[in-house]
């Protein structure tokens, strides 16, 4: 029985299922190796090494490490194309260059107003942050008027790349289940006839199905973490917040659920505080991200109000 | 003698300039056709048969018509496999796999922040455009920490995916352009020791030298174009700006020199005031956009101001 593939990173993250998922349509072995980002352990040499940009996924087979979810995803097409679904990544020259061409689309397009609003409508408010209002409405005009090209895209061919379902489909998943599931926006995609199908019908694979069971225990750990790091949780400031339990608790979870988010793979190793006020005021500006530092032993966790931002200091 | 393949828009634009490097790369054949932005021809119905999302580059080959410049290039190199620089999309699996994950490099951590700087410092002040510092400081962090993993990989290999140029340098080479040679911040490239190399062997390569050679004529006729307009300019009012000759050329000059720019491709077809108003708001906040829009023989420019944007109608 051939070594299976090696996967770093947690399933919660879009780029890791997005990889799990072409795994699993291409009936590849794999191994799922957990990256705790709350002790920076994307950030640590043996794994810069096969993630030189400190972030998740990484990937191993064989002889090679790879990153980046899209390119891994071509990989294993490419490497097992005699297992699982053989026309995942297209039979001919023309279906590829289809596939690639709609892969580049969901990247280049798709991903960047989605992945906000899954930030503002997913994430901010079990955060407790104030949403972006001006953003959500931005994002959601940008992201009609993609879906507007998928609506008549989808009524000439069953899926994006043709009639057959390919990576530039699954690529979709991720970001769209959030959508779907854990915003009031799935209308975005169940009102469009044509995309509505679609997202039915690629949502429905079995493949895509195990990855979301593998997303839930993926939360249940991460309830069960949390649980024991709030009964270790030492006294500390936490800047503009009371420090009552209920508060504290809830802010503990807040940022546990965000520890094993991919969009906190992006910080410097040795932030100053002045570094953390700019980082934040980046993601948030530029691509509405809320990151979580960990500062020799010390987290720092970013609050932010409507118009500055605080930073406080957070002992696990 | 094979068909010319057909690329359609200006290689000023950085999507185009990597599709046009790729096939001076592969020495495949083509034509390059014209798509004026200002006449809204990326908005009409011949042009969207072939790229759905109104942008620039379209391609065609034969029997495939293809847009993302990405794809586009991946095609290129697939099916003219045998011709020009046969290594650029590599000769082995493990080769191809090192590409596709430094091309998705370049299309998700390097073209952000350098699309970024690109608009602020390049295009900005020749627009007479307030410049975001914040954004040119936070861009300018972001895209360091990203050369610095380039630095340490280009210490390793002699190009990103490994010691043959390939179509992952090759793919950065518009932005750089444009950030070495247009703007103050070329030390990013050349102040480190193993970039600044790497900078100097892609650049000097006989295809972008071509590349770089079209661009200077694009812009040539584009001057040449402006002086006709102006020629041509009728009375009009605009808004906020002293309508004085020498003020209404600078902004004709200004407004000119973006039509044949691919970031005016993505706006509505039949805008309304608000609609213009939302939308600059959304370009200029989440992707340095500057729009003008045609609405029925009328043009909006967007003048922002550090706190709001003026809009203003203009005729050609």
């Amino acid at each position: 029985m051939a070594t299976p593939v090696k996967v770093y990173g947690p399933p919660l993250s879009t780029a890791v299922s997005r990889v799990l998922a072409c795994l699993l349509e291409k009936d590849v072995d794999f191994q799922l190796i957990s990256i705790n980002l709350a002790k920076g352990e994307h950030k640590k040499a043996d794994f810069i090494k096969i993630q030189p940009f400190g972030q998740v996924p990484a990937f191993q087979d064989e002889n090679i490490s790879l990153f980046e979810s899209r390119a891994i995803c071509r990989y294993i097409c490419e490497k097992y194309k005699e297992k699982g679904n053989k026309g995942l990544y297209g039979t001919n020259p023309l279906a590829k260059a289809s596939i690639d061409q709609w892969l580049e689309a969901e990247g280049q397009s798709f991903n960047p107003p989605s992945s906000a609003l899954v930030f503002q409508l997913a994430f901010a408010p079990r955060m407790k942050l104030k949403q972006d209002e001006g953003l959500i409405k931005q994002s959601e005009a940008k992201l009609a008027k993609v879906l507007d090209v998928y609506e008549k895209r989808l009524g000439e061919t069953q899926f994006l790349a043709g009639d057959e379902f390919s990576l530039a489909d699954l690529s979709h998943l991720p970001n769209t289940q959030y959508l779907v599931n854990a915003t009031d926006r799935g209308e975005l995609f169940t009102s469009r006839e044509n995309v509505g199908r679609w997202w039915g019908e690629i949502s429905s694979r079995e493949s895509w199905k195990k990855v979301v069971e593998m997303q839930k225990s993926g939360k249940e750990e991460q309830r069960q973490k949390l649980l024991m790091m709030e009964s270790d949780a030492k006294d500390e400031e936490l800047g503009g917040y009371n420090s009552n339990n209920m508060k504290k608790a809830r802010l503990n979870s807040t940022l546990a659920a965000l520890l094993d988010d991919p969009v906190l793979a992006d910080v410097p190793k040795k932030p100053t505080l002045s570094d953390v006020d700019t980082l934040i005021s980046l993601e948030l500006g530029s691509a509405m991200r809320i990151s979580v530092l960990k500062l020799d032993g010390t987290s720092f966790g970013t609050c932010p109000t409507p118009t500055r931002f605080k930073v406080f200091s957070l002992t696990f």
